[in-house]
């Protein structure tokens, strides 16, 4: 850990590489040689250009993503694609399928209900408050898509294979586990993730679209709600969130070139993860809320005996350099999110602290 | 101008003064001591309520803005207003005003009617390619709003004296021109202002919001599309853009502890503007677009002999350190945009080198 800072564990927007954050640092007042600060030049330059360009062709290499994708920068977060989803992609007259996996899967089911969408719920782990992801679902093949949630951070729960439908268009809303590692694309039609999590700042959000869902959209939408705005000017019809979308590129940078890809990003994950849930399975100290064959790799979740204690095993770890490891305001509880940018040694560190906090308190 | 900087006349993004560049690029690994980056800290943490709250306060301070307003941070610029306002404000069944002065009015007035909505175009300076802002408008006394674009980035045009419309709320499009001056905000039901010009980064959308206009959102609109959802959340239904939010913050905190307000502000945007139009008017060579009393304090607009010249100017400037001069892609010739962040002594660079420019080439 560098001087002054802190291994951070917050859900969103969460730990970013030092890396990339020193870079931005270094060049904030001359953008590579542009003589202006990345937030002051031209969306329609050279020096943007080339961020932009850089950025989708690095998405696009690092997931395999095919050319009969696009992938677009957009603002409003996952939530605002809770309402263009629907809105793009299911005519009126026809349904589609969503899995409710918790609180954002139901915000998605909730928002197309507005636009009077014909959602069908074809199954819920609501039954056991979400601690597991459902299986063997029946999907109609008639539906427009079936939408998932992929990784669910306050519950801590994670698709860890994804569902057949037979040829029914996925549409995912991966905000927290997009990049943790390599996927089969070809399955989605759909996919989109506020950055703020595993790939960069609050403020944009990456969506990859197959061109046969972008012949979907209807021609009477307002041009900012339409994903062909979008594809047809470079996610340049109006100024975006340039300084996010820069972040996000040298996350993709370094997600490349210093880790060396998604495999290897999904390898350190594990690791990550194994370190941390097995050490708590090896104790009744700290008890993980998802079930095991569910457990995201994302967002680890756990309970200690009451609520005192979890106040004290928050506080504490702060105290020792350790930040954002409360729950959901939601849920309550404890939560340590280990997105692609925290390191190994930050959950060593945790885990050290977990064990020390046990003997003291157990 | 510092080691490496050059003068920035970009109509936006644009220049940011360099005391805020310089405190987000000092402060950038640790924020306020939270061992985080402002791209890293929760929404939901002390740090960043500090930011969001003294934005608002700062903003309404500087503007005057009564108890009876609320200021939101959005996302989606200035063009996902084109429909919000609508969306939220025109009722089917009524009617509203728009006055067309240039590019983004006449999108202001498509984005509503791809809605279904009933916009009337009541005042248009399309007559003179837009070169002055229209007077003397007969509003209907019905109309829901009536819509106004304070400034036109790509004429060189600006409202000097608001109109009156008899206790029709005003809703205005101020993205080039918010905080340039002191304005009376009471005529207007709604004020809002893509960031990226005058107070801040591109990625975040001031709105200024008056209660009355809030009980006019209806029920069924998707949340991300509702004013309430924003007025209800302090603007943090979902995760904001944290990073602009924070840049605007320290941007209205320039404007207020170095310029001194809005009347300072004013007074030295006078002063530039005065430089430069002073300087055009007192020769030939360079021939200003937007006609006398419509002329814009922030983006002036010129035109040199003919296309081969301009190309020139625009070259040898970018090579004496004036960046940015080229006009909007859609009518051609230059542009100086000199928002509130462009000090003064640019200014007197930009008008040396005109002369010089003029010596050479006159």
């Amino acid at each position: 850990m560098k001087a002054d800072r802190i291994y951070n564990f917050n859900a969103g927007p969460a730990a970013l590489p030092v890396d990339v954050l020193e870079e931005i640092q270094h060049s904030f007042l001359n953008l590579g040689g542009s003589g202006m600060s990345i937030t002051e030049v031209s969306h329609r330059s050279a020096w943007f250009d080339d961020i932009i360009n850089d950025a989708v062709i690095r998405a696009k290499r690092l997931l395999g993503i095919g050319d009969n994708y696009r992938v677009l920068f957009l603002q409003g977060g996952a939530s605002m694609q809770f309402c263009m989803v629907p809105m793009n992609l299911l005519p009126d007259g026809r349904s589609a399928d969503y899995v409710d996996t918790g609180t954002w899967s139901s915000k998605a089911v909730k928002e197309a209900r507005i636009l009077g969408k014909q959602v069908d719920v074809v199954a819920s782990s609501a039954d056991k408050n979400y601690a597991y992801i459902p299986d063997n679902i029946a999907f109609n093949p008639e539906a427009a898509y079936v939408h998932i949630t992929s990784n669910n951070t306050i519950k801590g729960t994670q698709w860890h294979r994804f569902p057949k439908t037979a040829g029914v268009p996925l549409v995912a809303d991966m905000s927290s586990d997009i990049m943790c590692r390599p996927i089969d694309v070809e399955p989605f039609g759909l996919i989109y993730a506020g950055a703020q999590k595993n790939i960069g700042p609050a403020g944009v959000c990456m969506v990859i679209i197959r061109e046969d869902m972008l012949a979907r959209v209807p021609e009477k939408l307002p041009s900012m709600l339409k994903y062909t705005t979008y594809a047809d000017k470079n996610s340049m019809y109006n100024t975006p969130p340039c300084f996010a979308i820069y972040t996000v590129q040298l996350v993709l940078k370094w997600l490349e070139e210093t880790i060396g890809g998604l495999d290897k990003m999904a390898a350190l994950n594990r690791e990550k993860t194994e370190r941390l849930y097995g050490y708590m399975d090896s104790t009744d100290f700290y008890r993980p809320t998802a079930e095991l064959g569910s457990r995201s790799m994302m967002n680890v979740t756990f309970r200690l005996a009451d609520e005192e204690l979890e106040t004290r095993f928050v506080a504490d770890a702060l105290e020792n350099g350790l930040g954002g490891l409360k729950g959901h305001r939601s849920v309550g509880g404890c939560r340590a999110s280990i997105y692609n940018p925290t390191p190994l040694e930050a959950v060593e560190s945790l885990v050290d602290f977990m064990k020390t906090f046990e003997k003291q308190n157990g």
